[in-house]
């Protein structure tokens, strides 16, 4: 077969099963999938070619709705969104352009100052506060997502906030020194071309375990190895590696992608030193 | 109107309108809701009373795949879903029950042994490595809330996983030392009783913010604290804080749930020294 027409043959189980196809594998199809579930399987990331066209209001309130109902630890709601329409502050906050963006922050200021209010001293101010938060932060951005997708409106969930100089977000958009960080933005839009497929998903060993911990045999690395490789299931970020002179996609990607090889030690980042100014690292034991 | 009528009230609306009633305030209803939104209004969270009845396997299944079909960073995949079907092992992990539970770990385990066996070293040993892959777990693990939903399965997200000890979990789920923490459990099932009401969600000033981070004011405060008060927005954890003494609901979070009062200073917490010892913070600077 041809690589069009296999292509084309992964496309119509595509658009029969959704991303399931290359989940699946000999399993058989359970139920016919309801439309949350089509929804689902339909996600794609558009990386950066939206239209310039706005999201319109009565959807992007639908979004930022539904994005409230995913659950947070104590009904505390420990973040904040923030709407961007701007399309140069959009680029300068994110890197990308949409219709709009949301920034999904990991913030205790209004609890904070609710309790300041009331004649209580709150500091959240350990790194379990801050995963807590930003946990919280992240199951809201999915749900915008998946609420997304469902009215037509495609999305980018990117961590474009953290690269350059994160400095700049504070800059830009007047967030408060202490207690809030940007985890991640979520650009939303009309895609400029449709993707020309889904991407696939690892699945099986190294990414589901059963029961406990499953530790990785040689054999089970080297399959997957060879599953990165198989075009069919397209999990490369990349499909021209193999023209560059890769053996496999994964040397592609740890390689030109990853620049492993021009190893530095690691060193304080500006994430860990952002966090510790924001006061979302405790102090440390001596070591 | 009395409690109860107006509690029928607000139930009759929001079988109408789900959880969007309480968001919308005085504006109108946007375009009917499709199935994707009803399924995401209809989102609730089961505080442990679940019935003792596993998840089918075809709808576990499914709600493995919509897990992977989340963005994540690169296509890597930097995650691991770990499924437990044993009743003692979901309580020892998580401290509750259900039909099964789904523990996402932000886990380079699997990358680093594909670039082990390339002959890369692939060292991921930074706190922004750790954000990375913990918002990759997070938007998995919500995907997989909203599939199940819509599958008329329930569930309950829990950071119950980093109460007590944590180190349980390396022993318990044979977790690797290092790269692999895990995030938050997803406990899913059948509730023993339908919950009275979905909780209601604080939006507005505090929560969304326009294009700036916007300072809450001291009268947007007291609102805030107004709004807790709204037994009719149902944002409270527990509905009897005025019969136990509290002027506001904000009092009875802060002192007798979050405990505030008997205030010690932060230290060391063992979440910030297991992602050390899962060399998930990088080296840093002399202060």
């Amino acid at each position: 077969m041809s690589i069009q027409a296999s292509r084309r043959a992964f496309l119509r189980r595509g658009t029969l099963a959704g991303g399931g196809v290359l989940l699946l594998d000999a399993q058989p199809q359970p139920d016919a999938p309801n439309d949350t579930i089509k929804t689902i399987r339909s996600l794609r990331t558009i990386h950066g070619n939206f239209l310039d066209k706005p999201v319109p209001e009565p959807a992007l309130e639908t979004i930022l709705q539904s994005s409230l109902r995913a659950a947070n630890a104590s009904n505390n709601q420990s973040y904040s969104i923030i709407v961007i329409k701007s399309r140069p502050m959009m680029k300068a906050v994110c890197g990308y352009q949409g219709g709009c963006a949301l920034l999904y922050c990991a913030d205790y200021t209004r609890m904070k100052a609710s309790a300041g209010s009331l004649g209580y001293s709150y500091d959240p101010s350990t790194i379990q506060d801050f995963v807590t938060a930003s946990t919280n932060a992240v199951v809201a951005a999915q749900t915008a997502v998946i609420a997304a997708r469902s009215l037509g409106i495609d999305s980018l969930l990117t961590n474009g906030i953290h690269r350059g100089d994160m400095e700049r977000l504070w800059r830009l958009l007047d967030l408060p020194q202490t207690h809030c960080v940007p985890i991640i933005a979520l650009v939303l839009g009309y895609p400029a071309q449709e993707p020309a497929h889904l991407k696939g998903r690892l699945d099986g060993p190294g990414v589901i375990h059963q029961e406990k911990y499953h530790r990785l045999t040689n054999e089970e690395v080297e399959e997957i190895t060879r599953k990165y490789d198989d075009k069919q299931r397209r999990l490369t970020l990349d499909e021209d590696w193999a023209a560059k002179g890769h053996k496999h996609y994964l040397d592609w990607y740890f390689k030109d992608w990853m620049g492993l090889g021009s190893k530095a030690p690691a060193q304080e980042t500006q994430m860990l030193r952002r966090l510790k100014r924001s006061r979302f690292v405790e102090p440390q034991k001596e070591t």
